[in-house]
Order: C-alpha cells, then structure tokens, then sequence
C-alpha cells in the first residue's frame, strides 16, 4: 500500500518533468538543430537525479513548479555527457552500441555541446522578478556547473543526484542545514541507485544497505509524510526512472 | 597619434581579461582536469569578442571590472568551440593541424564540455548582493547560453561580437537602445575583423567598407572619448586579438 504510493509519487513527478523538458525543446526551426537535441534529449536514459530535484523541494515545503527548470537541467546535463560518451573518436571505439545512433558523429558533438547551455538557459529564464528568486536560481547555476564543469560533464550518478536535490532543496526554501542533508542524501542515493543498475551479487547487496543506511540518517531531521516518499528511493524494490 | 591611442586601449583591455582568466583558471587539482582546462583555454586563438564586451561596458558608463567574468566567459565559450571543431570523430579526420594537440581526443573532448559550464560558473559567482546586479548576471547568462545553446557551439564570429557587446552593455547598465545599438555595432564589427583574417581580395575590401559604415552607424547617437575607442575596432589597421 506505501510502497504504491511511494511509487505513485516517483511516476508524477517523472511525468511532470518531461512535459516540462517537451515543452521546453519543440522541434521548432532550425530543424537541423532542434530535431537532434529533441530527439537525443529524450533517447539519453533516465536517471532519478531530476525526479529527486522535485521531491527535495516539496520535502522543504516548495511548489514542486519552482523545481521544474532545475530538473530539466539535471537531466539535459546527464543526457549530454551520456551522448558525448558515446561519440566515436579516433583513438576509441563507439562505446557499447546504442539503440538511437540516427546521426553521424558530428552532429552528436554539436548537439551535445548546444544541450549544455541550453539547459542553464532553461534555469536562467526560470528567473522570476515577483519572487525575488534571482538569487536562488544563480545559486542553482553555480551548483550544476561547478558539478559538471570542472570534472568535464562526467556519468556519476552519486554527485548528479547530489547536485540534483542540493538544488532542489535551495529552490524550495530550505536552510543551509536542510540544502546539505539532503546533498547528503542525494550522494547515498544515487550512488545506490547506480549499483541497482549493475549486476546483483552479494557484495553489491551489501553495499546497498550501507548506502541505503547512511541515506536514511541524513532524513532523520524532517518530518512529515513527505518524508516517507523522498526515503523510498533508496528502497531497491522501488521502479522509478524506467524507459 | 589616435590610432596609437586606440591601440593602447585595446591592448589594455587584453591585457586585463588574460589577467582575470589566468586567476579564474589556475592549475590546480584534480591536475588531470585543470592542467588541458588551462592549456586549452590558452592555446585556443583569440578573438576580439571579449575585449568588445568590455569596451561595451565602459561605453555606457560601466567600470570595466564589471564586465570581466562575462568577457571571460564569452572567451572561454570560443575556446570550448574551437576545442571540438579540432577534434578527430571517426567520420572526419582532424580539422587542419594546429599546434597544441597535447592532448588525446577524448581528453579534448571532456575539457572543451567542461570549459562550458565553468565559463557559466564564473559568471554566476560574479553575482554581487551589494551592487544588486543579480538580474544583470541572469540577463547575461541567457544571452550567452542563447547565443551558444540552440546553435551548438559554433564559430561564428559576428555573433560572438554581437552576444559580448551585448552582455557588456547589459553589465555596464545600459538602457534598451544602447544594448541593442551596441549589439547590432558587435555583429557588424565581428563579421568584419572575421573577413580580416582571411585573404584580401578587391570584393572583400568592398564587403569591409559596407561592415565598416553599418557598424560606425549604430554608434552615431553615443557621446564621448569613448566612443571613439570603440570605433578603432573597425579600422582594419587596428591589430588586436594577436596571439
């Protein structure tokens, strides 16, 4: 009975942030532009970064519309290194074929390259004059970019989800104590969710209920019902970000 | 004796962004991320789009410190492009050779995604309480996002000009005409220097002279000393951007 309303929880916010990011890439003109970043944003697999965005914004009293820009990002920003992953090189292979290599080389490099700042586009437009949020959005920009600029746009779903519901939690009005229990949460979180993905041995299972642990201790502050769906995404049983 | 003058002012400028990016981009660790971040940044030739951005800024009445993180920016954005257009992809060989390839292509590759979001990153941090500029930086970042995003990260030289006179009109607190004025001089005085770098024919003199007069005209209602610095940019005479 929870576990299908925690599962409920994690299917509308997905469905929410990716009428969001339809509605924020038309294929519109140029088509030679749109039609890739359009088709390539939503081919890249989805990860539970953005829909954790969402949650740690409601789980510090938010409207889970403040978080929809910033989780678009989360997710443009992963979209864009899983394709430059994948691009050929001279001195490596194609990665593991993909399912959805329609274009040549090239255009998976622009369009890579035009999905970064489009998503902080999509964040710096967010701004909105009558709640005053302009800091809180350029205080969002500096979280995603310092986690993908430095390190190149690097696959870590531990620091993605970690920067996914730091931002969340800024976006939705958290203090500085809440903003860092939940990046702490994020980090577990996501750091488990990417061994759920791998081979299941009994090392790995382990593994996860250490992470699962840790997580869990940086909720124990909150309260509220809310609480007990952001927990669940560490619960291994829980299907979320399946396409 | 003018010219000299107009020389010195440009050179300055250079100077000072050099200056601002060797501090903004020290090699420090992970070395094996800032070490290509900063050797690319710098290999990467120059164009006179950021010294423009400054030169904006001052135009209308702005101090010229206000402008370098976006001037460092607009610079960093070329460089990224300019990265990945040298590229090696399997379906076309390396873009004619250029001097800096220490580095192997993949390398190349995590360095010019990661030079993005930092660039973006340094002008979000610009952001200062005091001087209130919140809505200035977020204006600035949707510019240059725009002008990178939805069109990859391409070279286009008038462009750039145009997006970093723009964002220092913007920075320098320019009203509406002055921005767009100074944007419109950016797109005409950028294709222009564009053509210098190229062979000179008869017909291309013929393109520059029409550069020349659309540029000069959208500084006519501008005042001042200043306004004669930044029309210098479009005598062909003038050597800038030289490295």
């Amino acid at each position: 009975m929870a576990a299908a309303q925690n599962q409920s929880y994690w299917v509308s916010i997905e469905a929410d942030v990716e009428t969001y990011l339809k509605k924020a890439i038309p294929i519109r003109s140029p088509e030679s532009v749109f039609e890739p970043m359009h088709h390539l944003t939503f081919a890249a697999p989805r990860t539970t970064a953005p829909a954790l965005c969402v949650a740690a914004c409601e789980l510090v009293g938010g409207d889970r519309s403040r978080a929809m820009a910033a989780a678009s990002a989360v997710h443009l920003m992963h979209a864009a290194a899983y394709i430059h992953e994948h691009l050929p090189l001279t001195d490596r292979p194609r990665p593991k074929p993909t399912v959805h290599h329609k274009y040549n080389p090239n255009i998976e490099l622009l369009t890579g390259d035009g999905i970064i700042p489009f998503g902080l586009e999509l964040l710096a437009r967010s701004m909105d004059l009558a709640q005053n949020n302009q800091d809180k959005i350029l205080r969002v920009i500096i979280e995603i970019t310092r986690a993908t600029g430095s390190q190149g746009v690097q696959e870590k779903e531990g620091e993605l989800h970690a920067c996914g519901a730091a931002c969340g939690a800024i976006l939705g009005g958290g203090d500085e104590e809440e903003i860092e229990k939940l990046r702490n949460f994020g980090l577990y979180a996501g750091m488990l969710r990417g061994l759920l993905g791998k081979n299941n041995s009994g090392i790995m299972e382990d593994k996860i209920e250490k992470l699962k642990a840790l997580a869990l201790k940086e909720l124990e502050s909150f309260q509220g019902k809310r609480t007990e769906l952001i927990a669940s995404l560490v619960e291994p049983s829980l299907r979320a970000a399946q396409k």
